[in-house]
């Protein structure tokens, strides 16, 4: 019998990181520790999801990064297909449901941690429960839009949001063969890039053969037998026999709601930088918990496998009995879409005004190597600025070829609060196959400076 | 007759780059702008040379950023096939030489900016002036090795030096189907680099056909009639046809020393943060010049374009009457050698050593990409922080595809003074296609945080 007992619900990235670096520093005598998933997977990469869909990943077994047995080798106890279902935070215990059979029970703890991440948004529209009409966040949903291809072999798909989820998935689905329409309210894609920085991602999912709906929105499934038909939006009906929720998540802290425990922004567990919620015993990690952000100084969500790992090594080095803490994100993402490379940092000017603060923008074009190197791409890069002070507030790259990963120069510029007039100064690495002499980031602060 | 006279002593990256913009600034009557270049070339991309060599770029032409009309345009004399023979600082007087003829003039000046560039070291040993041996700094002395492989076909080559230059051009011979031998005098290639990672550069090198000699230092050159035959080292003789020198460059400031203008480190221009010298009324810039390293807190000495542009660049704006400075580098360095990128910023463990300072330092291997995308490369990291501080100190990356630019992000953070605790939280960009979940920089620098 352990000394003591932390319960870890959810068991994906934060709560089997958790669970893994609780257990390098407490031995199975000192500390037992029991993670409870409801699904059938645990420690899987769900931004791998995508690539599986789309065949670039071979199998979902690909995405698994360790199994079950291999924690349960180290003493952590795996139970699968078990639900959580409430937290009595007085006696320190909560209520597990097996999905597969057998009574709910009461397990006790001594240290909890919420990993429950977050769930896809579904519109509360008509037909939205019809047959082929996927959600996508877990390994499972994702298993399921693979089944659904192999075996209904749809044609046409239709994508609801615009967003990373929605643009990976239009491009999974292409490489599979389907027709693609993509429908998103706002009168752009990527609504986390300014509408300048935007365009050519748009052009790019044409030049592919997504058929873009933008400004549109989605107010119906039209469907047959129970199967899905169409998406309605207000402008019209696209045939389709396939639609994939690209609409964003939300925090899955219902559990942490009912159980009294603090929340945030946009309903995510309120944590402190070791990742302990406002009740004692009770820890929380990953998507469904809230963060800070470094560039606006304030509360933020971001549901993000880099993130949620991040707040699982850090709840449990805390569990184990060592220290750490987690200051917080300055916005970073990334993605491709066929051959542009997308990715953003800090505040975008959506963002900027919302904080009632003001900015200066540069938007600069320019080549990823050097102008008389073979295959140099192009690249846009746009960065932000607080107006006087001339502090760097965010960056977003849109280009080709070894573009995108340059956000993390403005990322390490957002975390140490640099301005511009001391990014301009940056000793970049140049060689011609690598950029120009003047790195593109440098040729838009140099811009920049003489704005601010 | 305009009211002042900037004269510029060298014609390409500092000397045109700190023309332009003066010139932006102020007016031809304000200022008149006078270039002597010794060369037939004026603003090229010297970086360039080895893939012009190498076929990979096809013109020499492709090398020129500017042509001398263009600036003539902007109302900037430019002097080509013009030596400054002498500085009169106290008369503010240069003496020219005109190389196609014509006699040697003093011509006046108000404010002189000294941008001679660096030179190639030339061991003096027997046989180095024979036909078929080359330095290569110049676009002038690219063209002569070009011309040199149409002309007379050479089979064998010699790279005699294992740095940038010396590795660029073995690729580029091998590439135009030499054979190519490497005399190194050290135990590995890229002294710049930790010899624990510069063992995966030698066995590219190896890989793609190039014969390495390393701990050979090169004693003599055999010629007959003048030509090269063989390359001699302590450790034996090897035919060739074609030796490429280097070894290294060094500030080329004997104009500068003749005139009393003070010199530092490696003898190169002592300089201000404006790029002014310790002689009123005159400026230095690029390869000739002293810069500061931001890590060591030392003045420093590097040839590179970049460091060129940014000291030509703050120099004009200072000379157009504006307001820079350059504060100096933090060491970053970069280079392809065929499917392998090499990256390096701030100090290697012998240049830690050589302060006096301790430090720690960690070398992980991670996947460039997430471990189930296709065609995920490898890179090795190393970074090196202060003992007690955890200040980062440096980083050094060996790697396939997307690997060295990477380097840039440690270089912000050199710039930023950030310890590796502040470093291990840098909010870096993920999607499988770039990244693991854990960024490699990120696996490094968690494992150096529990050494430091």
């Amino acid at each position: 019998m352990a000394r003591e007992r932390l319960v870890v619900v959810g068991g994906d990235a934060a709560g089997m990181s958790a669970a893994a670096n609780a257990r390098r520093r407490r031995s199975p005598d000192d500390l037992a520790i029991d993670v409870y998933e409801r699904g059938p997977h645990v420690s899987y990469a769900a931004c791998g999801i995508p690539y599986y869909v789309g065949q670039l990943v071979p199998a979902a077994e690909n995405l698994i990064a360790r199994r079950p047995e291999q924690f349960e080798a180290e003493g952590i106890g795996v139970h699968r297909r078990h639900e959580v279902r409430a937290v009595d935070t007085v006696q320190r215990r909560v209520l597990v449901q097996p999905l597969d059979g057998g009574e709910e029970r009461w397990e006790p703890y001594d240290h909890l941690l919420i990993a429950t991440g977050s769930v896809p948004v579904r519109p509360q529209v008509p037909g939205i429960d019809a047959r082929g009409v996927f959600g996508l966040n877990t390994l499972e949903s994702g298993m399921a839009v693979y089944r659904f291809l192999e075996e209904e072999r749809p044609r046409r798909a239709v994508i609801a949001g615009g967003g990373y989820i929605g643009l990976e998935m239009a491009e999974a689905l292409c490489l599979r063969g389907l027709e693609v329409a993509l429908v998103e309210k706002e009168e752009q894609v990527m609504l986390t890039l300014d509408a300048d920085m935007a365009g050519p991602i748009a052009q790019e999912l044409e030049r592919v053969g997504v058929e873009l709906h933008l400004g549109e929105s989605l107010t119906a499934l039209e469907t047959a037998d129970g199967r899905v038909q169409a998406v309605v939006t207000d402008a019209g009906t696209i045939p389709c026999d396939l639609v994939v929720l690209g609409l964003g998540v939300r925090p899955n802290s219902e559990l942490a709601r009912e159980a009294g425990i603090g929340l945030g922004v946009r309903g995510a567990i309120v944590v402190n930088e070791r990742m302990q919620t406002d009740t004692a015993g009770v820890w929380a990690a990953g998507d469904c918990a809230q963060t800070f952000h470094l560039v606006s100084w304030r509360p933020f969500w971001v549901a993000l496998g880099t993130v949620a790992n991040k707040q699982g090594r850090v709840a449990g080095i805390n569990l184990g009995g060592g220290y750490a803490t987690f200051p917080g994100v300055v916005g970073t993402a990334i993605t491709r879409v066929c051959e542009l490379e997308i990715s953003r940092t800090g505040l975008q000017e959506r963002e900027v005004r919302e904080l009632g603060w003001e900015h200066v923008a540069v938007r600069v074009e320019a080549p990823t190597r050097a102008h008389y190197y073979p295959d140099a791409g192009r690249m846009a890069v746009k960065l932000l600025a607080e107006r006087g002070s001339g502090r760097l507030l965010g960056g977003q790259i849109v280009g080709t070829d070894g573009a995108g990963k340059r956000v993390d120069v403005i990322a390490a510029a957002l975390h140490a609060g640099m301005t511009v007039e001391e990014f301009v100064h940056l000793d970049l690495a140049y060689a011609p196959p690598f950029s120009p002499v003047w790195d593109p980031l440098l040729v838009a602060a140099r811009q920049l400076l003489s704005r601010v």
